[in-house]
């Protein structure tokens, strides 16, 4: 029978080798919403002490989080979560973290392996939930199988781009005596694949005589180096820079090259490659984000795309060096045209446009942008080369609910930037409890909920294909009006300072106020 | 090129044809989070006009509510759901509908059958995800499978004790032109299996002579007229009634006969059991609810099981008939010893049990009661007897965030009832954007969140583990006071009034009002 009075701390259990083994591999960092199969781990945390527990109220806080923290600092992040269901609610997130390429490690505890067969109220098919956000889903069978375990998580997340790796710990696993084994982990860090010279042979021989080229950068290329380097390229063969269209995360502005993002809509995409060869590099080749019926799914035919690097190569030596085999490429890259930045008139209503153009204001340098929803999306990346330079964090699966959350892990990242989490309204909702966290560890994210009260781009949608947004049923699935949701209410509810803006002015003081706090505060602006 | 211009109603499509087969097989309700590739259907549905749509801001919040309209109703509501990740916020509450046999089906768009292979941004192995929580999961490849899939999708809801199943379009399938094809949907009532009589033989023959008799209820056997036929058994056998921990929906008070409930922990159920022969009666056998060292699965053994009913069978037929086999069992059902109720002192702290006490006399004829968490859990089922006669939800799966959905189901489903919800704070937030559709709806729920600022379960499972709560760490995951959530905050951002409620007589006075309201109403309930 249960012996509660043996002391905890005597015997090494099974829980200190997979924190151990864990933490030897790189993880420092473990986003939580832990129940009863989790205790034995958290038990284990807490007796260790050298890992950082966040908790959240929502899984989808914690996953999203972790997404946000991975892409911020490269490094892998745990989450910990309680069985399927508790894992089930962080797999939005989980599915664009597997887009990003996000290296995280989940830890799902189980039901003991001899109470499996009972069928209990939470038993349920966990591999078959994890499969599909995960490079590989580990059952910790035995006790003397962790260390192998915990090294197989971390190798999963160095395949190809990166990605995931599931751990599901039996509570009888992880509770029985474990003795060190001497093998431990060892970190990983995740290795690029170089590009082989024969690629960029291949790739400047079919751009030697290119009159028109868009360079499309993506993966490794999206960092400050990458877009530089891209820039370089773009100016040497006299054609244009893009990113991807969700980028992970970007370095843009400041004296970095004016990026333009591939567009959203198919028609749109194609008028913007019009007959340019296209420059893969580390981006994937532009596809429509959904099937729309007369239109193609692949919107560059294959005979204009030049392959030079996929998203798991080092697509930054791949542009540096392909740079270097046309003249007068080295350092030529055009820095952002200087254009001056305003604030606009202080009484007239807000819009996109000018939240975009006060944000160009105030911005501070290297801040972190997480940026969710079409609202705000399209307008802040138009003019983000006008801002100092910063990071910007995109929705890469089009999972709603990133935003906020991977805000929060970015904060956690990186201490010393400032995060603007920009969000749309419909969105936010799926993740809200996001504030809480805010709140709880004292992040400097200013949170501006672009608040339209409707599904925008469901609506966009809708008028494209002719059906009437007036319609009762219409309505009733795409306006958020009724009731208006309370953000200012909300984010209070949660012990996070909120304003509501609903003109330039107001908006400029409220984001003058969050970006000195320290800790965060949210702004409703009121959109049309 | 897409043809902007024609006009949508002129050709009958494949959504319309789905519709009209949902439609036959008895679908009356949608509750929808619906995005790009559920557009084609949110369209059709309002060429239509005869499913009510019902939106919410989360997905957890459609499936927890066709729960809850299922089980009241016992029809099949339908869930319309955004491609993998739209479908896997969905999961948490599907498990729990899944655990109660609740008949529901999920409808997914995705995308069109020949974008697939370019595996787009949103692209995911939904099946994968379906599977745990579905009966069976229909792929519908072209348009004139659909009246089969449709039909196949029902019947698998009608397997052993019911469940839902996942209906998976593609945008293209439900785009293209479907002429009627005569075929048709019929509605398939749920049949149980009726008990054989040689089964009755079997266990009147083991219950003959028994000492010491627990009838344990589960099934259809948690009607009134289930816990009346019971009762009556028990009073025939001189022994005890019994219901499983987690029904999924429970007639209880008035003048029915007492139900005890089964524990929660290994120890105390065994303990509970004691010696008796267990009458299995739509119950499942019971077990521990998760694995503990040094305690058995199963708590009763084999040979005190007498499995009268399964839960896919007839169990209140079962109850009669048995109880038909034994003299003066007819009608001798004891009544609930009528104990008066009477408010708690009106300025004493608020505690779990004043609360339950105000309830037992304010709680109006027929109400219904959807529970969630430990706090106010097992101290309502301790007193429902002395209650008018009401309907009690419970979490059937453990997976939490789903009293407040359920809530909304079922005051859709049974608009003349008024509805409590007596929620536990931590699990409310999984789900807290129910509130939202409360005030849409205009339903008439009265909240009360039990506001202790913590995972009380987690604790108690801590503290049986001998861990110290005040460990950093530990109170790092546990502690829900820093910062504390202010639920009045939270309501009325989403259109909901609230009240806070710390003393008895502010808790009895915003009751009064709540259950007087044609609306909803949140009472933050302050708990030590």
């Amino acid at each position: 029978m249960n012996d509660a009075s043996a002391p905890q701390t005597t015997t090494r259990l099974g829980a200190d080798q997979l924190l151990d083994d864990l933490y030897d591999g790189g993880a420092r960092i473990c986003f939580a919403n832990p129940g009863t199969t989790e205790l034995g781990l958290v038990s284990s945390l807490a007796r260790d002490g050298r890992i950082r527990c966040v908790l959240s109220l929502f899984e989808g806080v914690c996953t999203g989080a972790a997404d946000g923290y991975a892409r911020v600092s490269g490094k892998v992040p745990l989450t910990l979560l309680h069985l399927g269901p508790g894992f089930a609610n962080g797999i939005a997130n989980l599915h664009n973290a597997r887009r990003a390429g996000s290296r995280i490690i989940n830890l799902i505890g189980d039901h003991a392996t001899w109470h499996l067969e009972y069928d209990a109220p939470l038993t349920s098919d966990i591999r078959s939930l994890a499969d599909p956000v995960s490079r590989e889903v580990i059952y910790l069978g035995q006790t003397d199988g962790i260390t192998s375990g915990v090294s197989a998580a971390y190798a999963a997340t160095n395949q190809d781009e990166g990605g995931a790796a599931t751990i599901i710990f039996p509570t009888d696993v992880v509770d029985a005596p474990a003795a060190p084994n001497g093998e431990g982990v060892k970190e990983q860090p995740h290795q690029l694949r170089p590009v082989a010279d024969a690629a960029l042979d291949v790739a400047a021989a079919k751009l030697r005589d290119a009159a028109n080229v868009i360079v499309l950068i993506g993966g490794n290329a999206l960092s400050e180096e990458g877009v530089r380097a891209g820039g370089a390229l773009a100016d040497a063969l006299g054609g244009r820079l893009l990113m991807e269209p969700y980028p992970a995360i970007v370095t843009l502005g400041g004296d970095l090259p004016v990026v333009e993002r591939q567009a959203y809509f198919p028609d749109d995409v194609i008028a913007q490659m019009g007959d340019a060869l296209v420059v893969l590099a580390g981006a994937r080749m532009p596809i429509s984000y959904f099937g729309y019926e007369g239109w193609p799914s692949q919107l560059v035919p294959e005979e204009r795309l030049v392959r030079l690097a996929e998203p798991a190569d080092d697509a930054v030596s791949a542009l540096s060096a392909l740079a270097g085999r046309f003249p007068g490429a080295e350092g030529s890259a055009s820095a952002a045209s200087a254009q001056p930045v305003a604030s606009p008139e202080a009484g007239a209503s807000l819009s996109a446009a000018s939240v975009v153009e006060e944000l160009l204001v105030q911005l501070p340098q290297d801040a972190i942008i997480s940026l969710e929803g079409s609202s705000m999306g399209g307008p802040w990346l138009k003019q983000a080369h006008r801002a100092k330079k910063h990071r910007v964090i995109t929705n890469t699966g089009g999972a709603i609910g990133q935003g906020l959350p991977c805000a929060v892990g970015a904060a956690i990242a990186a201490p010393e930037a400032r995060v603007v989490s920009l969000q749309s309204d419909g969105s936010a909702q799926y993740t809200l409890q996001s504030l809480w966290t805010m709140a709880r560890e004292g992040l400097k994210v200013t949170v501006i909920i672009a608040a339209n009260h409707r599904y925008a781009i469901l609506q966009t949608e809708l008028t494209r294909a002719d059906i009437p947004l007036d319609d009762p049923i219409v309505s009733q699935l795409t306006d958020l009006d009724h009731p208006r949701v309370d953000w200012v209410s909300l984010a209070r509810g949660y012990g996070v300072e909120a304003r509501l803006a609903r003109t330039n002015g107001e908006l400029a003081e409220a984001l003058r106020e969050g970006l000195s706090l320290d800790g965060p505060l949210l702004i409703q602006a009121e959109l049309p």
